[in-house]
């Protein structure tokens, strides 16, 4: 094992509470030969026997007893080091590491299948959920046609504790660090940074696209206010992080951005530090799988999982069984991209105006000269401030028409703020 | 494939439509050589090749050429034969059948691993989820303590619907006809034996626990009104038909039931025909998984997939690598079942009595009396018929108290129909 923080000790735990279970289960004990880490002093955990500890990674790389290496440290070049070179001793690689497979993970793929070793990384997205293993394998029958996650669980968490207990971002983000399930750094978790590496992960594995984090555009949860949460609400619609990525139209969509779902969809039933993922299937229609996303024991419940996986082909002989890839031979290619201008959603705008006659007409004419309909139009007055909140949702319309109304709006003398946009999925 | 009813065309379907990305994904083409079936003039479809029918089903099993036998037939006993003979001549299997899987389950499962062939079932329960996937892989590192399931997509249709759109029990069943989700005759649906039988499976499964369908106490929704419906949602809850099966007390408890659950829980969330399963897992905690619980693809998704599994095996000559019992040598084992007597959960009661005066004195005696201790008690008059619907949640209580409690309760002059009792599954 290399790193030995949050997960590493959860997998300590894991294998003193499930061992023996897990040997009558696998026909064979699990053992940790050896933990590198970067600092032994700073091992915490009573389960994490000190004489494994060792600062030296390669005397794992380099050990021929080590059957299986699990990375756990996080990053991209070292533990791209570590894996290639775990993999081209012959030796099979189990990750949590969502950097290194989302930036890496096409040549980590492609060195596991020449070199006929298992490569398994489900513990990298939505911690305890089996989303990776259900995509590989139970809907190997079927054409995955489209993915809607909430995959991280601090700005999920942060947006239900807005809409619920009435906080402002900051204050929900404050209760999240609090609640340690957000970083003492955060920034990766409500600029959606760590959503667009897990549908990376995704996106490859149901599609066979090659697709890298920079391919995805990423929006923040940081761009929504309490009053959409509210307004949103009146409509009958919750505010979620989601990640996306649908082959729908026959090139692939993918995006991170918060969006109004459906109150009664199954996405808006996921509150707090929970993570779910809606997959939909050609044949097997709509599915969802949920869970806790983050967190020692979900996590190295996932790992463990791996690691049994790969024992079994370990005992059976059977190693590359799955391949890593999902699919042999042609592997990963090239998926056409949907181009920006052929996005076409339901949106939700907000707009701060001055409470004149006229404005809302001169709203309407942007979005009219811009093709984009209007579904359902709220406008509110604050007579104190002699300013309206207008809230309109759109029909489907073009992101790029959207843009350009927006634009035109921008320019009105009466606007206040600047214009609040969320794309609708339903 | 024996039998080719609605499953067994969605099969044909499946390779039909993604037959080529099977392919790639496996390394390897699935062929059916060969379906038995009673009538081939009753056939349906024109994907399903009418050379390739026969009556007799020995031509399948007595084909050296035929790798995996695939059976959609349902029933117990003359599955139970094909099953056994297909396994005893080496060949692995493949069935969605239940009913056979959970009367005969751990026969054919000491079939399968006495002579190291694959017996997989995913298609038995919950349609297109691939739950015992999950139990058997994802949580391999976990224990699970618990399992409730919303199993019959016929009976959370028939209970959403009255919930939703204020039907009778047989307006909904009707237009769950009409809609063709249940069975012309629809009593295995709406009695709970379907979710019985299901129940069995995953039970047995999770918990390596010998269990069979008469071992487990089966009540259908028949038993709910649409009035319990309301009056449930007044307290928080919405009322659905449960499959539940915990290991929490050391003893096995397993029951089918409809209950009340939490508005605002995962599976108050699960709507119509869609089947969900929620799984805890002693260090994973709450994970849930949902989709379509019956239909020909959905279904068909998880044969199709089970046979890319046991096609997998075969390719890397590891067949048995899982084994289908799930624990490997000690198998299936004899659990200690929780006696009747020490159930403890909170209930919802409901008396219809006359409005006097004295008569939620005499309920709340009755009670008190058998330790039963009230949590909330709504009553409402009508003054027509000077009745009163008295509603009552207990705190939690031991189920033979509550029964005893409406005993006496029963016996009140007052009471005018016989008390109506859910368990509350929070």
């Amino acid at each position: 094992m290399i790193g030995c923080g949050v997960v590493g000790t959860g997998v300590f735990r894991v294998l003193a509470e499930h061992g023996e279970l897990i040997e009558t289960r696998l026909g064979a004990p699990l053992e940790i030969v050896r933990v590198a880490v970067r600092d032994p002093s700073r091992v915490r955990g009573e389960l994490v026997p000190r004489e494994k500890l060792t600062t030296d990674v390669d005397a794992i790389l380099e050990d021929p007893e080590i059957d299986v290496v699990v990375e756990l440290v996080g990053g991209v070049e070292r533990p791209f080091e570590w894996l290639k070179k775990a993999m081209e001793r012959g030796k099979h690689v189990v990750t949590a590491n969502k950097a290194v497979m989302a930036v890496r993970g096409e040549e980590l793929i492609a060195i596991a299948e020449a070199r006929g070793v298992d490569l398994i990384y489900e513990g990298a997205v939505a911690g305890g959920v089996p989303i990776l293993r259900v995509i590989r394998e139970a809907f190997a029958s079927d054409k995955i046609v489209e993915l809607r996650g909430i995959v991280n669980g601090t700005s999920n968490y942060i947006l239900t504790r807005m809409s619920e207990a009435k906080l402002s971002f900051q204050e929900a983000l404050a209760e999240a660090q609090a609640k340690g399930y957000a970083e003492a750094d955060p920034s990766l978790d409500v600029n959606g940074g760590d959503a667009c590496h897990k549908l990376t992960l995704l996106a490859r594995l149901a599609f066979g696209a090659k697709i890298r984090p920079e391919d995805i555009p990423t929006e923040g949860i940081d761009i929504v206010d309490a009053r959409d949460m509210e307004l949103a609400r009146r409509f009958g619609y919750v505010v979620k992080p989601l990640a996306v990525a649908s082959i729908r139209t026959g090139a692939l969509d993918a995006r991170v951005h918060p969006a109004l779902v459906p109150a009664r969809s199954d996405l808006a039933a996921i509150h707090g530090a929970t993570n779910a993922v809606h997959v939909e299937g050609a044949l097997v229609g709509p599915t969802m799988f949920s869970g806790a996303g983050a967190g020692a024991e979900p996590t190295a419940v996932s790992v463990v999982a791996d690691i049994i996986d790969v024992a079994r082909n370990i005992l059976a002989d059977s190693a590359g069984r799955v391949a890593p890839g999902c699919v042999l031979g042609v592997a990963i290619r090239e998926f056409p991209r949907l181009p920006p201008e052929e996005l076409s959603l339901p949106y939700y705008i907000r707009l701060s105006v001055d409470d004149d006659a006229g404005v809302l007409a001169e709203v309407a004419s942007a979005l009219g000269q811009n093709r984009v309909s209007i579904e359902a139009v709220v406008q509110t007055v604050q007579e104190a401030e002699r300013s309206a909140t207008v809230v309109l949702l759109t029909h489907e319309a073009r992101e790029t028409d959207v843009r350009a109304a927006l634009a035109l709006i921008a320019e009105l003398p009466a606007l206040r703020e600047p214009p609040v946009v969320l794309r609708i999925v339903r």
